[in-house]
C-alpha cells in the first residue's frame, strides 16, 4: 500500500488578530499556491521569527486563518532559534515555547505556539477504509533508497477535509533522502529480532588501517 | 545489542597542503576536544565554507590532517549551500561537487570534496566478533523514542583503530530526535508484511471538521 509524501518546510498559522498586527489593518493572506489538502494554501505572505539564539527569515504563512498562532519548525530550526520545542500533532499547542513574530507592519510576540510537528498521514474516510486504518492509528511506513527509513508511531488521521498524504518535516525527508511525490509503503513488522545469529563469529577480514575515518564533533548545528 | 549513537556535525578534513593556505606557513592543528574514535580530534580551527547558493560560518576541522581535504555536511546544509552531495562512505571523494574554503589567511576553492556521510557503525574487531559482524555488512539499527525510527543499510566498519559508536548526521539525528550518547539496538528484520488486514474495514469515527490541520509547503530550507 503505497502513500505519498509531503515534506512539510518550515511556515506558520496566523489568526486573523494576529495577521492585522503583523501586516496592518485590513491585511488578508494572499494564495500563491494550493497545498496537498483541500482548502489550504501557502501565501504569497512572509515573516521573521526571532527566538532567544536567532532569526530565521521568510517563513512562509499558511491559510487560511486559523483560530490560534503557531510555527512549525524542524529541530534544526529549533536549534538555531535557541527553542526546545516539543513534537506534536497540530494546533496541541499547551505548554509549547513562545516565539516573536516580525511581519512588515508590526510584531508579535507569542507565549506558546511552536511545535515540531509530529509525523503523521492524512487520509479520507474512504481512503482510510481501503487501507483498513482508523483515526489515531499508529501505523508504520518504509522508505527506500540509500537512506531508507522505516517510521513507527505515525499517526493517521481522518477527515473528509483530508487527501491522502504522508506529512514529514525536512529533517525526517532530508534524513530519508526523500522529497515531496515520492512514496511511501505502509507495513507491518513481525518478529523483530533483537540479537544477531549466535555462534557467528564474524570475520577477520578487517578495514585497512591506512583507510579514512569519519569522526564525530558535537558542535551544535547553525 | 546496544550500540552508542555518535552524532556528527558539519565538519572538514584539511590536507596538509590546504591546511598552510588557509592557516598560514607552518600551521598546524591545535586539539581543542578528543573524538570517540582514537587519535581523532576536534581543532580549534573553524573555516568558512561558501557554496552557488550560500556560505556557512565556523565549520570546525578535524584533526589530525588527512591525505585529501573533505567537508561532511548534511542535506539541510546542501540545500543552504546549493549543492547536491552524494551520500557516501568516508574518503570516496570520486565525483563528488568542490566548494570554496576560507580560513583566515587564504582561501582554497576545492574541485571535489563535498559528501554527506553514509551512516555507519565502527567496530573494533573484538566488537565485531562480540556482534557477529563483519566489514561491509549491512546492518538494521532501530530507536526509541516518540521518533523512534530503524534504520536499515548501515555500513559496518571494522577496524582496529575503531572504538564502538553508530555515526549519524544531524540530520538524521534530529530525524530521530537522538543526542550523542543515546542508544540504538541492532536488530533484524523479519516478516515485513507490505499489506494492512484484509477485510478490516476501518471504522466511522473521524476526526472533528474543526479541528486544526496541518499542510505541506514546498519552500526550500535555508
Amino acid at each position: 500500500m503505497q502513500i505519498p509524501v509531503g515534506v512539510s518546510a518550515r511556515h506558520v498559522h496566523l489568526s486573523q488578530e494576529h495577521l492585522t498586527a503583523l501586516f496592518g489593518a485590513g491585511a488578508r493572506l494572499h494564495p500563491k499556491k494550493p497545498l496537498s489538502q483541500p482548502g489550504q494554501f501557502a501565501s504569497e505572505e512572509k515573516v521573521d521569527v526571532r527566538g532567544p539564539r536567532g532569526t530565521i527569515q521568510n517563513v512562509r504563512v499558511l491559510g487560511p486563518v486559523r483560530p490560534e498562532t503557531q510555527l512549525e519548525i524542524s529541530k534544526t530550526d529549533a536549534l538555531k532559534l535557541g527553542l526546545q520545542p516539543p513534537v506534536r500533532e497540530s494546533g496541541r499547542l499547551e505548554q509549547t515555547p513562545g516565539i516573536t513574530v516580525i511581519g512588515p507592519q508590526g510584531q508579535v510576540t507569542l507565549t506558546q505556539g511552536v511545535i515540531v510537528a509530529k509525523r503523521h498521514v492524512h487520509f479520507s474516510p474512504e481512503d482510510a477504509r481501503r487501507y483498513g486504518v482508523r483515526d489515531g492509528q499508529s501505523l508504520t511506513l518504509r522508505t527506500t533508497g540509500e537512506r531508507g527509513l522505516i517510521f513507527e508511531n505515525v499517526t493517521a488521521r481522518v477527515s473528509p477535509k483530508y487527501k491522502l498524504d504522508f506529512h514529514l518535516d525536512t529533517d525526517e525527508a532530508n534524513a530519508a533522502g526523500l522529497q515531496s511525490g515520492d512514496e511511501a509503503e505502509m507495513i507491518e513488522l513481525e518478529g523483530l529480532k533483537a540479537q544477531p545469529m549466535p555462534h557467528f563469529h564474524g570475520n577477520e577480514i578487517i578495514r585497512d588501517d591506512s583507510s579514512p575515518q569519519h569522526e564525530k564533533t558535537t558542535e551544535s548545528v547553525g
